[in-house]
């Protein structure tokens, strides 16, 4: 009698955890593998990054997830490479796992396109780090202004430049025209808030390009009316420490957030299989990779063609749709029963279009686009902890959503250069 | 007709902040620079390290304190000299300000006795910095140990150093015992909690040296009851990367925090005026220092004589009554009233008492002792931020004091040497 199937997860995103979550109570072993020890709710990062929200409201320990599931083991460690032939997987501290399935949710990375000097510049918001380092970055800035009696001189800590307007460049250049309004700008006593100038830059000829076009129109004008100066077909000619470089014009300002492309985790270079344009991995009608039945690609790293031949988007809903399927293919496998291929179901949720509305509805309504995404966050994560704790996370998730918690407005870095104290780190 | 008066205060701590707060609605203009932007209740700073609350939950921005009170600025900077002559702080950013009256309560900081070389391998914890990275190599510490199967390889990873054993050494020392208790514990799968050490580490011959003697004797021996080996007569020899050397013997681990030893800011070292062996500057009665009737210092930064010719202890009710004291001074001072020495009075408060007493009760009642703290803070934070936030914050504190929310649990800086999204900063 064969054993029990080992089940390696690459990855602690949505796709990943729902995959290991149908698989829970299974007579498989599941290990899941993250190079980060928590899961994160990435559409609400940029709430992070402007300081209403903390990491901990967005973030579970990937642990705390599976507390009481004997069969699946959390390992923090980043994969570097895949051995098909001997189904391996080789971790960074040199240790190695081998696997019966593999299921690689790697998720997705910024795509400087080939600039990686200007990362330090433009951090992105894919990760809590990303948010922490921006919202480091807004409140020294405004401090900074606070300092200056001279307009001309507190303007650039006053202007802010997202690049690219997709969803997330638009979320966080609404979050930000938002923050002129919050009691926290009352205490900066010499800023005026009609002073915020806020630069939302893409190369594309519409915002939110790739939607339909109505709501394009309309993020555009929205966002307008809560005064960020939305520019079109400007693609970005360099990032330097003191501003963007525009192909004619140079916006001056520290605070710039990159939000302009994202590409597939590299990890996927090691599958020696075709990718696309953006990096991520072609895989066939069970998710798996061409040539092998037994490693699948999920997430925003895999490249599904939908009934149109056009890629399923990089969206949670498809990822925990994948996760789910992955996880009854491999128990049909086991138990002999007869499989399907996948396929996604458009269930016009509240965050396939939801994002896109929420954002749309900007004008007096961007309040239900963020109650929107609370409410998607607190049903995401309520469950997913468990029961045990369900009472406890919505009831602070909700306490937090009517508070707007002040405590959050924190610069924990060390000052640079600092004679005193300067711990290393 | 004189100006209004110019009240510069250096230091967001107790000290400063009680100064602050007495002089918010008078005919003065105050202007309080800290190097950080948030006041910080560091008695619970430990419980921030162990991941049992957030930075948030123990940390204010300084300006959201004084947000309502018009005649109070906060500035962001590091104060790098003190003119005396002319009355006048220079800033780091190569600003400057001047002042009628100079209050500086610039604390402490961790004392490596000339070993600055130790500050990286073992963090003190008087910083939401130093916490967050306490925390973090905690956390990766436990991932790492989980990965392994034998016993001896997991050992380094699960012993704990802590230097000095002094009230922050206790309670961190303490607080480390109860991780092993924790619900936490039970999702890292390959770990026994019998197999975590910690040691408690002292040069002088007992545990909280300087407080009674039977005081101390408890807190030994209850810090034995919970499985804290602690060792005296011990002093540190050296402190590498992987361990910790003492006379006869080294302790393999990562986990080292430093509790060994405060010394004043080096700040003082530019008043040019007489400072003790901790680089406290001896003051007046006044609180000032000698030769200048208006440029005064408190907090852990001063000497101050009590009844007995004994310097007063770095507790935070000393430098609360001292800031309340300044206040009354310079009111007095600018009406022409008679004015009177500094007199401390030692209210056998919950902080001063107990601090030891918490320590002191430990078994079975350290849950007490946290109470108290947790009731300590509250209580200060609540009549910190006025009115207004008094319930949202009474109410978050005590639902965080019940809850332990597990958020806190994120390690959110990226692994080194990351192949994927390594964000400089």
């Amino acid at each position: 009698m064969k054993n029990r199937p080992e089940i390696v997860i690459v990855g602690g995103g949505f796709g990943g955890i729902s995959a290991a979550k149908a698989l829970r109570k299974t007579n498989c072993n599941i290990t899941l593998v993250d190079k980060r020890n928590h899961h994160l709710f990435q559409p609400l990062l940029y709430q992070v990054a402007t300081a209403a929200l903390s990491p901990g409201d967005i973030a579970v320990p990937i642990r705390a997830i599976f507390g009481d599931d004997k069969n699946v083991r959390t390992v923090l460690g980043e994969v570097v490479s895949i051995d098909k032939t001997n189904k391996r997987i080789h971790i960074s501290d040199d240790s190695s796992i081998d696997f019966d399935y593999l299921i690689l949710a790697p998720g997705a990375i910024y795509n400087y396109f080939g600039n990686e000097r200007w990362k330090s510049h433009a951090p992105g918001l894919k990760t809590l780090k990303n948010a922490l380092s921006v919202r480091e970055r807004i409140l020294i800035s405004l401090e900074e202004a606070d300092k200056l009696d001279d307009p001309q001189d507190r303007k650039k800590y006053l202007t802010y430049a997202v690049i690219g307007a997709g969803p997330t460049g638009v979320e966080m250049a609404g979050a930000i025209a938002e923050i002129a309004k919050r009691n926290m700008m009352r205490d900066f006593r010499n800023i005026e808030i009609e002073e915020t100038e806020i630069f939302l830059i893409e190369a594309a000829e519409n915002v939110l390009n790739g939607y339909p076009e109505d709501l394009s129109n309309k993020a555009k004008s929205d966002l307008e009316e809560m005064g960020v100066k939305v520019l079109l077909n400007n693609p970005v000619k360099s990032i330097r420490e003191d501003g963007v470089e525009l192909e004619n014009s140079f916006i001056e300002t520290p605070n710039i957030i990159w939000a302009a492309g994202v590409k597939a985790s590299p990890l996927l270079g090691s599958l020696d299989c075709n990718l696309d344009k953006m990096g991520r991995a072609f895989v066939e009608e069970y998710l798996n990779i061409p040539d092998h039945d037994s490693i699948f690609v999920i997430g925003d790293a895999a490249h599904v063609k939908d009934e149109d031949g056009q890629p399923l988007p990089a969206l949670a809903p498809v990822a925990l749709q994948q996760g789910k399927y992955l996880a009854k293919l491999i128990k049909k496998r086991e138990s002999g029963k007869k499989t399907s291929s996948f396929k996604y179901v458009d269930k016009g949720t509240m965050a396939t279009i939801g994002r896109a509305k929420a954002v749309a509805d900007i004008r007096g309504l961007k309040f239900s686009g963020f109650l929107a995404w609370m409410l998607w966050s607190v049903i995401h994560i309520f469950f997913l902890i468990g029961f045990r704790n369900r009472f406890r996370v919505f009831a602070e998730w909700m306490w937090h959503y009517l508070t707007f918690k002040r405590g959050v407005r924190l610069i924990t870095n060390e000052p640079d250069g600092s004679q005193t104290d300067s711990d290393d780190s």
